[in-house]
């Protein structure tokens, strides 16, 4: 297609009815931010997520090939927004459902488990009481009998309505202060930050503006970094998104990101890049919800430690090296500004407290999230991202350790591994005439698997008898189990004339079982040492990215949770989002975080003398004890 | 003289034998500062002061004349270095009392109040608690067993130091943290600082350097600026200096130069005088004492509530408009390169708190410094300066008020006032047969008279009925009353081939009149309205410049201080800087000046109904109310 001499393009957008002009050339995702439609690109127009699909209904274009987009879809006119470029009049298409579609997955169960929070906080949980907040404050005008400097004026005023014991105020707001009082007849709105013990006076305004106030609380994963946008004024998420961290091209896990950055000297970049991704969330929001970044005055962050050493360009290189340090592990408030984050200038930022080099603030946050240190009773806590990170206490203790078993659970080191997005697998069954049913997000046709997808996987072909326990394929005469290029593979997918299959190999099941075996070595390694049974468990938290349709039993069935009822395991999702957005919200949440992180006793699983023998022993489905798994060993003596 | 030709003239200091070589041209006092000989030069090089003489014992030389200079003087080739120009190879020398005379006798009292405070420090007064100190703290290193992050271990170890419940560290700091403490074996230096209720971390260095720290305590007067250079580790005095506040240009009290600012937008001008000041007089006792400004950590202002917002830029317009409000009566501790001065980057501005607009952190000082907060009897602070601030009070209750009744007791207004300085008349005596006897400060040829020589002068020409009750020159035969060119006036020093008269006018007796009715009424105002009867008193303490020999008689005589017994008056001299630097050598002291400000109550004295009546009252001499001073009385019918 030649591109056209036209030196403006209109394009109309159904079904909204919108137009624009932008000039030949232009990237159509480009010109649907101009009209204020934000389609969902969480992978910042890069190409690679594939949801910013729209359908050029008429027009001119030059679209970039991908593998992103079905022959159907090909045939349709649909095109990925971010690779397409206007080369004449068009009208274009945006489906609803494109905009918010697959990428929300693993947001709206935050979100769900959020407003949940709000509501225990309303029922007294915790106090509602943001670490940002506008106060209107009206002060009497100074008399000749009340000589009260502007500045004591003004906080006797913003004290009668919150404990702020200890205040500070910028120089720069005081060197303005008492002709902006003047001025605004002494009723203004002021934005108040708790900064470790003492309240800081952020901004001073004029008039009574204090019912717009906003912040953005983020999940730094080491894959995905979720951001959600809060209403300060009533505790409520307007939105959310998710963008995958770029520094990805620099390593799949953290570890490998410290030793790029450490041999090439990329710290800045590191930093860059994950700012880069944070604000790109900001300003997608914002934008999205016409707020001004003005009006955001907090980010709150909690993710592994090193996320967040990189994030604040602190030093994470000890974190790899033995004795494994933070450099920080309670970051005091600073501005968002001195990090690069782009929000109201004087905004803060806030991380949640961590607790080693290897239990970060979203640990802290999954704890605090499902009130394992509350209870009477005892209760793990299991997070399984690209690390497996557990946790075992009840109010009175705490004890935590971090498999750094790899995220095969995350679909990382699984050939067809992906993760919860549209078109992943994440339910999957094999009936017992050999046939397979499966589901995947949005329903699309399958491009890979998912966590939940591969924890159904690893166990169905355990208890189909497809695999053994050592997790090794049996000598089989079913069509599905074919030599692939790294070995035997068995198609989960058949393939046709338009897909590939789907496979999963022997060397993804052999990760995959690293992994739970890592996670279930790590539990037993606490139980053990604190005399925990599987009995004395009340509840058992499994949190991470696995989507929505995780299978509880099957994650006892190989092995990787304690066979205790079924009753007794929750998947709670993102706790370490929905404990950030509980910190936010709660002074007392902040103290409470805090206290967690204090108390949490961190074992070392690499010099813990008996973690190694358990690791092997979990290396077996479900383990080489089945005594400890009475379920599993009826439900395989079944088949 | 014409220039010399050579390249470079070699100086040769005596008595100290140094030397150095400067181009031709350069102003001596230059060359003295390039060999470390620092010369006092409060007027900044300005050749008003006459402090920085030298005396030429050969070469060539260009000098710029000066009334400041006896005909001896001048016979005897004594320049003043700042006017003189080098044009050859000279030898000079440096008469050591030059360098330390006598614009040091302000200052030497407040050095001698203070060692006897440090006195008091150390015997259980207020504890030795730097507002910024250094600790050499040491770590053991991190293990495998012991990993907690490196910010937290420093926290740590620096609380088995001190009390620091709330600490803050800058980002930066936090930054580089990790890398320091690991090269530095986890042994360093670390400066601490007091903010609010906060201590925050302000410099982490490698090593053991922390036994140099410095501060400077500032008075910041209308007229002169003061400054004490103070050994942190220790609580010394090290060296004093003053200059001329520089925004006398703007206006000989601070009521002018407030209206200056405004019509002429000159805030800003009028901060960078002032910060210029101080920065001249750091800079030179830093150099000096050959001390790296970087290791002067704290600087600690205490002065009048528009010197003080001048300083910070505050906006001090309101102080002057009912109902007379400071911006900032608590000012917090700022970092002090934000308000331009030059000490370490990251030291601290501290400033003692007001009362009010027109009692500002320099009574709270002196109330701090003599202590009338503590004692169960009755106690008056008087502080004669610009204006004239009146304290009443003990332990459980504190009243004060602000005379504005000029800065006559200054010098100011009066045709030979000067401050006390070289050539002040400090002391007068008029002899039964008429002859006048007087003694200067540094015993030169008078050049004026400073504030104890005019409460003398007052005196004696009432006590010697050369003037009446009201003031006015009684008809006299006395050759020394002469008519002038504004009216009647009294030659104090006759002339004679060298030098003028030096008189005292109609017009100065009716200013230093003013003064002393204004600070008297102000005292019976807050006696009258807390019920104080003369008797009550236990101490009347008078601070301000006045010089070393202020009779404290004559103060009563003329009516400016109840009549009590003379050993319960005492002069205190510069309780300003006392007080600042009480407070920077206690957290304890701070905490009593914040108390002392919160709980004094302010009297306007404007809106007080009996204060004109007093006022008008207080205008004779010693009063209309004669039965109030019983012993001027019995002294006045001697006569």
């Amino acid at each position: 297609m030649k591109e056209s001499k036209k030196k403006k393009c209109i394009i109309h957008f159904e079904p909204s009815g919108l137009k624009t002009e932008v000039p030949p050339g232009t990237v159509l995702l480009e010109a649907t931010h101009k009209v204020g439609i934000y389609l969902s690109s969480i992978c910042g127009g890069d190409g690679y997520c594939g949801k910013c699909k729209v359908i050029i209904d008429e027009g001119q274009f030059q679209s970039r090939p991908t593998t992103l987009l079905t022959p159907d879809e090909v045939r349709e006119n649909v095109v990925l927004a971010c690779q397409t470029k206007v080369l004449s009049d068009m009208t274009i298409t945006v489906p609803k459902s494109h905009a918010l579609q697959a990428g929300q997955i693993l947001m709206d169960t935050d979100a769900q488990r959020f407003r949940e929070l709000a509501g225990e906080a309303e029922a007294g949980v915790f106090e509602f009481d943001p670490l940002v907040r506008k106060l209107c404050v009206e002060m009497s005008a100074p008399t000749v009998h009340d000589h009260t400097a502007d500045h004591e004026r003004l906080y006797v005023a913003i004290r009668e309505q919150i404990d702020a014991p200890i205040m500070q105020t910028g120089f720069r707001i005081l060197q303005s202060l008492s002709k902006l009082l003047c001025k605004a007849n002494y009723k203004v709105a002021v934005t108040m930050g708790r900064r470790g013990g003492t309240t800081e006076v952020m901004e001073v305004e004029p008039g009574k503006r204090c019912k717009t106030n906003f912040a953005v609380a983020v999940d730094l994963g080491t894959t995905t970094v979720v951001a959600h946008l809060i209403d300060l004024t009533n505790a409520t998420t307007i939105d959310t998104e998710a963008v995958y961290n770029s520094q990805i091209n620099f390593g799949e896990d953290y570890i490998r990101r410290i030793i790029y950055a450490e041999e090439n000297n990329a710290f800045d970049e590191m930093q860059s890049r994950i700012v880069h991704d944070v604000n790109n969330l900001i300003v997608t929001l914002a934008a999205r919800q016409r707020i001004d970044l003005q009006d955001i005055t907090a980010i709150i962050c909690a993710g592994n430690t090193a996320m967040v050493h990189f994030l604040l360009n602190l030093d994470p290189t000890r974190i790899r090296k033995e004795p494994y340090i933070a450099s920080v592990s309670f970051m005091p408030p600073i501005r968002a500004a001195e990090a690069g984050i782009q929000i109201n200038k004087r905004g803060l930022l806030y991380c949640l407290p961590s607790v080693a080099a290897y239990v970060g603030s979203d640990i802290v946050a999954g704890v605090l999230t499902t009130r394992v240190y509350t209870k009477k009773a005892l209760s793990l806590f299991i997070d399984i991202g690209t690390n497996g990170e557990v946790v075992l206490g009840n109010r009175d203790w705490l004890v935590c350790a971090s498999s750094s078993a790899g995220p095969a659970f995350e679909g990382s080191g699984v050939k067809h591994g992906m993760r919860a997005g549209a078109g992943a697998i994440e339910k999957l069954t094999i009936r017992a005439d050999g046939s397979i049913e499966f589901k995947t997000i949005a329903d699309t046709h399958p491009v890979g698997i998912c966590g939940s997808g591969l924890l159904d996987t690893l166990a169905e072909l355990f208890m189909n008898g497809i695999i053994d326990r050592t997790g090794r394929f049996k000598p089989n005469e079913d069509k599905r189990l074919t030599e692939g290029n790294e070995g035997l593979q068995f198609q989960l997918v058949l393939p046709d004339d338009d897909h590939q299959a789907i496979v999963i190999t022997q060397a993804d099941i052999n990760n995959l079982i690293r992994s739970k075996a890592g996670v279930f070595a790590a539990i037993r390694v606490l139980m053990d040492s604190t005399q925990t049974k599987a009995e004395d468990l009340e509840a058992i938290y499994l949190a991470g990215g696995f989507g929505n349709f995780l299978n509880i039993q099957q994650a006892v069935t190989i092995g990787m949770l304690p066979d205790v009822p079924l009753e007794k395991i929750q998947f709670v999702g993102n706790t370490s989002i929905a404990g950030a957005k509980t910190v936010l919200l709660s002074r007392e949440a902040l103290e409470a975080a805090e206290k967690i992180a204090k108390s949490m006793t961190y074992f070392d699983l690499m010099s813990y003398p008996g973690y190694m023998d358990e690791f092997i022993k979990a290396g077996f489905l479900p383990h080489t004890d089945l005594s400890l798994f009475p379920t599993v060993k009826l439900a395989a003596e079944r088949t």
